[in-house]
């Protein structure tokens, strides 16, 4: 029989498989549908090994990287919480707590522990690394909006003011990519996708 | 006005949004719907952060998470080419070849040779690293089969010796996870999934 500490490990790459139901509100950048949180955990992946050289100093990329793929595995009990939605981000933090120790906890101990630290590392953003993976994590879905005419910010009213507050990890990290960012907020408005 | 370099740089995160799109043969665990390989590249992306240990002597994790997460992108012109589609399979090399040139040629020259460089050694499978990615490439879907009762495996009628022959580069270079592989496969042989 296969040994144990395999079968853990099993068990929890096809726990993961659950990440693809998860709907996040950004749209596909053809606006075709919704996009899940495992093709937005991949895109930003793949951002940080682009713009790395945007990076602050001391980001381990490496490190960026597989943080970005696991931080956002505890929506698969907790869901996806709209960044503007108020209430929802009051409870936020408890769910993702306990959704953090039963997935986290199919592992063995050694790799529960190693998950769980990027998680943790992320989530108190204290790090260049967990600094400039929040960047791309709130990058991404600017872009996407900037394709889609405005996208979920459209459908939900958004202010530029509240797009700013939220990409606000963006200027503190990555001042080049900040400078891109206001550009095309200036941009957005302009052309009527994001209200004044 | 923004560098053209970073324009450059989101000009690809914008195209690879495509990738979402391609739909490969597998199913999700829950037999519910086709995967697309932006999900496929994130879930062996992470299985090589969880399979690490059974890795080829010399494999770089690293290397192997970023060979995962774009070893796929070629899909984006050249479509998913299911892997016992004997026809299809003639024209893949030249498809892909043509693919990458366009999709990678759409980042600042540096990037570019990085990232082809990346697409190239999975594709040759001379090192240790590109070898233990394609084993995780070839076992996910494994998995998934397993998981929905034979999926693709019964949809197309594959037999266990097709199977076998699809897995073989998991017996070369990660013996521990080639015995689980067989394993799994008499089991499903005797459950029904899988043709003998």
């Amino acid at each position: 029989m296969q040994n144990n500490r395999l079968s853990q490990q099993i068990q929890f790459i096809l726990e993961i498989d659950k990440l693809k139901h998860i709907l996040r509100q950004t749209l596909l950048t053809d606006s075709s549908r919704r996009e899940n949180t495992a093709e937005h955990s991949w895109h930003i992946a793949i951002m940080a090994m682009i713009l790395g050289e945007y990076a602050p100093t001391g980001t381990d990329i490496c490190r960026a990287i597989k943080m970005l793929l696991i931080h956002d595995l505890v929506e698969i009990d907790a869901g996806d919480t709209f960044c503007y939605d108020a209430q929802g981000n009051v409870s936020k933090s408890e769910r993702e707590i306990k959704a953090a120790n039963r997935i986290f906890g199919l592992l063995p101990n050694d790799l529960e522990s190693e998950i769980k630290q990027l998680w943790e590392e992320f989530e108190q953003q204290n790090t260049p690394t967990a600094k400039f993976a929040t960047a791309l994590d709130r990058m991404q879905p600017f872009l996407h909006n900037g394709e889609t005419q405005g996208g979920t910010w459209k459908i939900h009213g958004i202010t530029s003011n509240q797009v700013m507050k939220r990409m606000a990890p963006i200027a503190e990290g990555t001042p080049e990519l900040w400078e891109y960012i206001q550009e095309s907020i200036n941009n957005f408005i302009t052309k009527g996708y994001l209200q004044p």
